[in-house]
């Protein structure tokens, strides 16, 4: 194992606290985000811990078990090196401060090695995750599928009829778990009147624009039209997740939370309610609207390295747990195969390499569930990163996931 | 003990599902409630039970401790009848149908002897419970009284300083817990351009007003003029409250809801966490947007009921309980005497018969917390009624509250 003797990073990003972020009895006006800029910089330091302050929620219940106890091995990684993306060697440590994180935990054979919080994050603090929604929703799937509640391939519109006149009628639920049907939807984060930010008008995320009456997450799905056959290839868009958790509760005729919570978070021994987000209408941002503590998404992660199983019971179906990281048949091209080439798509997770069989659910400003089964390692990062998408810290959180389980694997 | 041998009542209010409100994936617009309409008829028999759903709030935290358990000895109280505000002999249990009850608990001596939920309300369904946050408040602030941060005494302005151009200035804490500052503050519920109504659109309980800017909570305080001399007399006015909860915060440094969660609800034995709705700027509806579970609020009014110890400790100083309930230096005149000609109103709370000293937290659309430690019961209801105030609801609440200890003092 490489170690390090470096000085800590001097390129510490301010914590929303010495920014003054939502300080103060009231914080001066300059310090209060809005609706246009609450999950941009500086703004998101504070935002992502503080979604309930910002946003009307809905519980997704831990229920009455016991919270699952995750044994501690604390391990002293903090000096182990790897080479950035922009050719210097890092230390985990330098790492972490420097890539905006608030929450971080690793994980070998079923035991924290690693838990670390700064941002004035604490176990307690749930924190945005954005997409790593689509791979909860995508798992819930899963489970009623096994069910026998959802059929993966029948038309859409034998679900939700409403359907019938937008580019969903005809696709399944297998081709929008894969996120390969054909149909429009433009995911260009911030940029007005694009499809995205569309949904995040409705979904309350970005104030109305203009005049233009404001719609439900609903009623833009039902916008969009087909541009393509469905199930030609993978193109990632956030809407399909809203299509697959429309689909569930008009099934079940129960809300996605209570889902979610029926399903996987009361079975997990996760230790505190997790809560999404929800439009006037009370519909759940299925694509990106799901909160939780740091160690509540590790005992998700866990369970998911582990088969599906969670305390001694089989959450979720072996079989659909291994199509999330069988990749073979969903590997990905351009633009996507620029940080993967060996990447895949597959049932709302991201196959990190289709032949190791990591894989990951991941969401913008540097949200991270890692899972390597064949190492027995689940890294979890949660950040408030200055942007949406920054490729080297992409490609940095890829390096360390390596390190750290080539470390932990020489132990 | 009266009993009567009748029928149900036929005047079952709908609940909200019977409605549809909030059915559906997505329900109809016409069943989803408004920023104009959420906490009116039919939609509060939704809104009022699911208050997350539709603002932003922020927790106050029950901590690690065990829940209260409360000792349960039912009994039937059912039958048991009352002469009703309209002349009728009304029973129990057709009172709570028909007075549209969402939750409703007695306790005598100690053990729960009662404990009904209509409406689809659960034991663990947080209930908005309007003024009733006002007396959570203003225990809080004898806390923080004893602890010698809050002296009583001292003009307002000493503590916030820009209250000095408003009317507020020269007020003292002891004046604005008895709701005899002389501030002009004009208590219209509903009623557009009302002093009311904008503290409602500055919490965002109301859309904003043409293009008038949304100000916050705070800002409204500042506009507010005097009118009289502080201290004459007792008139209703929510935003002392506000003023109360802005004071706190800026003298310790720390949000209402935490300042909540450390000095009262920590130390209850809540079982769930409570929430506040809060506005833009993050502040806490100090005067009405608290929300609990029904056995979460009988746990603070048994707090109360035993002088203020509850869990072996004195969590507010028996004094400070003793002047919550001690009127005779408070007492009020007309309109609020027609109901209660022995009441007063001292410490943000309602003393019904200054000789008894039974007293009272109370919300609009029919939230009650009933202290009776003479009899030793406490009755807890959380209702949506079809509007803020109807005073033939409250005379039978309080006739209902007197049959019932009166009945359990028999047996």
């Amino acid at each position: 194992m490489q170690k390090a003797n470096v000085e800590p990073s001097s390129k510490r990003p301010a914590t929303a606290r010495e920014q003054g972020i939502m300080c103060g009895f009231p914080p001066p006006p300059d310090k209060q985000p809005t609706l246009e800029n609450w999950d941009l910089p500086p703004f998101n330091r504070w935002s992502f811990q503080n979604i309930r302050g910002l946003f009307p929620t809905t519980d997704v219940i831990r229920g009455a078990g016991a919270a699952r106890h995750f044994e501690r091995d604390l391990q002293d990684l903090n000096g182990l090196t790897f080479k950035g993306a922009d050719g210097s060697v890092k230390t985990v440590a330098d790492w972490l401060t420097e890539s905006y994180t608030d929450g971080f935990l690793v994980a070998h054979r079923g035991r924290v090695v690693l838990e670390h919080y700064l941002n004035d994050m604490a176990p307690e603090t749930p924190h945005l995750s954005q997409s790593v929604a689509k791979s909860l929703v995508g798992v819930l799937i899963g489970v009623l599928h096994d069910e026998g509640l959802l059929p993966l391939d029948v038309p859409l519109m034998e679900f939700v009829p409403e359907l019938v006149d937008c580019g969903y009628s005809r696709a399944t639920l297998s081709q929008v778990l894969d996120m390969q049907s054909g149909v429009r939807f433009v995911e260009d984060y911030g940029v007005p009147y694009s499809d995205m930010t569309r949904i995040d008008i409705a979904s309350g995320w970005r104030p109305p624009q203009g005049d233009r009456p404001v719609s439900s997450i609903r009623d833009v799905i039902l916008t969009l039209p087909q541009e393509r056959e469905h199930g030609l290839s993978f193109s990632y868009r956030s809407i399909e997740t809203d299509v697959l958790a429309w689909v569930a509760e008009r099934r079940t005729g129960v809300p996605l939370a209570r889902l979610l919570s029926d399903r996987i978070w009361s079975r997990i021994g996760a230790e505190h309610n997790g809560f999404f987000t929800v439009d006037r209408a009370g519909t759940a941002l299925a694509d990106g609207g799901f909160n939780a503590t740091l160690r509540d998404y590790a005992r998700f992660g866990q369970m998911m390295l582990d088969g599906g199983r969670a305390g001694g019971r089989q959450v979720v179906p072996a079989s659909w747990v291994a199509a999330c990281r069988d990749g073979e048949t969903h590997k990905f091209g351009e633009p996507y195969s620029n940080v993967a080439p060996q990447g895949a798509y597959s049932r709302q997770w991201w196959v990190h390499d289709v032949r190791r069989g990591n894989y990951m659910a991941r969401g913008v400003f540097g949200q991270l569930i890692h899972v390597d089964p064949e190492a027995e390692v689940l890294i979890v990062k949660l950040s408030s990163w200055p942007d949406y998408l920054i490729e080297n810290f992409t490609r940095d959180a890829l390096a360390a996931a390596t390190a750290i389980r080539q470390a932990l694997s020489e132990r």
